[in-house]
């Protein structure tokens, strides 16, 4: 079965016996993601969303649920082990877990295995050996290029080359975690000498995060046509910047302490097999742009290896909290502004030899639409900072202030199939020590 | 006790009862490096090295010689937990090992627990959580940003920040595991595209590793007069580097595939404490330079922060192995060319909160000296290439070919002091797939 074909998990028909996943705007039990949870006080484990719950996958396998190798593999501290499985084997745990949850013969077998998922706490769903964070939303590159280098926005490497860097593993952080406004080195441009303080520029990044599944030896690339086996899954990734040190220290080895001070992710691993109704054909290179080079160009890649994924980003002020009101909607953007597909970033990552391994994870880079109301920053939204958005109470912003709270969101959808969303990447501004 | 301060251990007069240690050229008594190593056929586990042999850490700790958290962590699989100990504990362990290998008392209760090193596989130490790759050779940054843009080779932002981006940790590999040659993208000037194919430009890079231990947690970070409690220890590091795809790929997000095919360091991790007698006062600024800002200026550091260390590095080709020739000496130079000490590169690491865990590896950036003989990669040897080295037995290099093998060694000699040295970082070319 091809990665992009769909199977009776995805059945618009099919219902679960949980009453709250059906019509549930992110899980339900067409999606079935993956994650790291705790019930209250109790250790984590891994568990699968359905509607306002979440089923405990490890109790599953000491039930005797699950079997074989998947059964063991649930039984982990993390999801990496599940997530280094073959493809075969992920789509194996969704056929069965989906059949548990909607067959209602099964209910009396999982009795106390489903918990409140309000009551829940979630984590960072794996051990994240090596991170990696792209550039392939081609309007964000350009708007930040003209930004950075009015001259010249968009590198001539562009084109060819699914620009990525490495980022920093250790300071990622499940949604909900507050995150702390850096201090760091700033040189306005009239100053003589950097300034050393907190950020005057903080901003969010509307992401994908792309899990790595099996993953590769050192020395052995990933060809395209593989690259759909080693991608396990995905989530929204909130890659906060501090665009004042960026700007500062980002020549000529790339930005470093404007990012590494923390990332969000949503918890949920969406798995692949999750999107594969929302599947679509690469969008044609605009006329003039040269083809991809062979080694990143396949031919199924090119007819389904787009995603039909809409990504909105939400503020929320301390004070539209106190006033009662809902998050305002910053933009809403599309996966199609990718310039690369997530299956050339991860055969590109590996044409080196680099060894990628289950639970790596690789962000897209902001996804930012042609148009202003798709852009995912602030940078963008308010052209650095010179044209400050105002919101619907008043408050204006430049950039993120002291108790902000930005909201990311995803959504899949295509016609006859059930949508499925990727829950809450969400996280709050505390003011800098 | 102070981090640049001796005590019985460094003493020259100390002398070990294991009799290969004595004039040793890297492992006499006063280094007592830590590794993980597999004797013949046997599961891997902590060790030390001294003279020629290996002492196992675990059996000492099973066998009671050593105790508390120490021993605990000694039996460990990796030396993370080591790491993670205050430098109090590491000196206890320092003291301790130290008076077993030099009391011939203690000589019986040690009988089955020293290997020969020759007889041992050697591995990388600890699970590297993050790599970072510094860049605090300024006569390198000036060698190669003279390559790269030839009109701005030390960027405005160098004498303020100590300029670093992150590495990718899964393809650091341990002394004697051979490089595949990797592919990659390459825009040779006058090509119209790029071509994709072997690097033509292959490169290496000599640098110092350095061992995190304890660390930060994340939002909380590392005052500069407390960054030596953080330094763990010390490996040498080839940060191979194919300079093509460097060149075509490095904008704007800095280097990527050029770096991460492949990274070798030596096993054995030189304390912070073999390292107290090295110490040495920082080398004054240049006229003119900037004086570091507060957040990265100690008066210790100033004082006692550099290291006074001699590298070398070695090329052995094919034909040379097979003439019975011994390595050619690439270069020579001194960490005295840093010119940001390793406290101040972990404190700046961890100014904006981001959390350095024990297992990290920093790598300072190539050390190369003012003059030739000092530069620690070929595109500064060779000019970029074009003025290819000649060997003694006729050979030339402009960069690196199949089958070639680098060797880095490192020295550490102070008056009054045993000189002791890294053990070898060395790894050979295998030709592309």
């Amino acid at each position: 079965m091809n990665w992009w074909q769909t199977d009776e998990t995805h059945d618009p028909s099919r219902k679960s016996w949980v009453e709250s996943a059906e019509r549930h705007r992110d899980f339900p039990i067409q999606n079935l993601p993956l994650g790291l949870f705790s019930p209250p006080g109790e250790p984590a484990r891994i568990g699968v969303a359905i509607g306002d719950m979440i089923l405990d996958l490890r109790a599953c396998a000491e039930r005797g649920l699950l079997d074989g190798i998947v059964a063991a593999a649930c039984q982990e501290e993390t999801v990496n082990r599940l997530l280094a499985l073959p493809s075969v084997s992920r789509r194996h745990l969704r056929r069965r877990v989906s059949a548990l949850l909607s067959d209602p013969a099964e209910r009396k077998a999982m009795e106390g295995l489903l918990f409140p998922a309000a009551q829940c706490s979630l984590h960072v769903p794996a051990r994240i050996g090596d991170y990696t964070d792209f550039y392939v939303g081609i309007h964000h590159a350009t708007n930040i290029g003209r930004q950075f280098r009015p001259d010249n926005p968009l590198l001539p490497n562009y084109k060819y080359v699914p620009i990525g860097y490495h980022g920093r593993a250790s300071s990622i952080r499940s949604s909900g975690v507050p995150v702390r406004r850096p201090v760091g080195q700033r040189k306005p441009p009239d100053a003589e000498a950097p300034l050393f303080g907190p950020t005057t520029r903080l901003d969010h990044e509307l992401e994908l995060g792309v899990w790595i599944g099996p993953g590769n030896e050192l020395g052995a690339p990933i060809p395209i046509g593989q690259a759909a086996e080693h991608v396990a899954g995905f989530c929204l990734l909130n890659d906060w910047s501090a665009r004042d040190f960026q700007a500062w220290e980002y020549q000529p080895l790339g930005p470093f302490l404007a990012k590494s001070f923390h990332s969000t992710i949503s918890p949920w691993i969406v798995t692949a097999e999750a999107m594969a109704p929302f599947r679509l054909a690469q969008p044609p290179r605009p006329g003039g742009d040269p083809q991809p080079l062979p080694y990143l160009l396949d031919e199924a890649d090119q007819a389904h290896g787009a995603l039909g994924l809409t990504l909105e980003a939400f503020l929320l002020t301390e004070r539209m909290t106190k006033e009662g009101a809902a998050p305002f909607r910053l933009s809403t953007g599309s996966t199609a502004a990718m310039y690369w597909t997530v299956h050339q970033i991860v055969a590109h990552h590996a044409s080196n030899g680099c060894n990628l391994s289950p639970g790596d994870l690789l962000g897209t880079g902001t996804i930012s639409a042609p148009t202003r109301e798709g852009v995912g920053s602030m940078i963008e939204l308010t052209a650095g900072g010179k044209e400050p958005i105002v919101l619907p109470n008043g408050e204006t912003r430049s950039f993120l202030e002291d108790g902000d709270e930005i909201i990311l969101r995803a959504t899949a959808s295509a016609p006859g199939f059930v949508s499925i969303g990727f829950g809450e990447c969400r996280a709050k501004l505390r003011p800098a020590l």
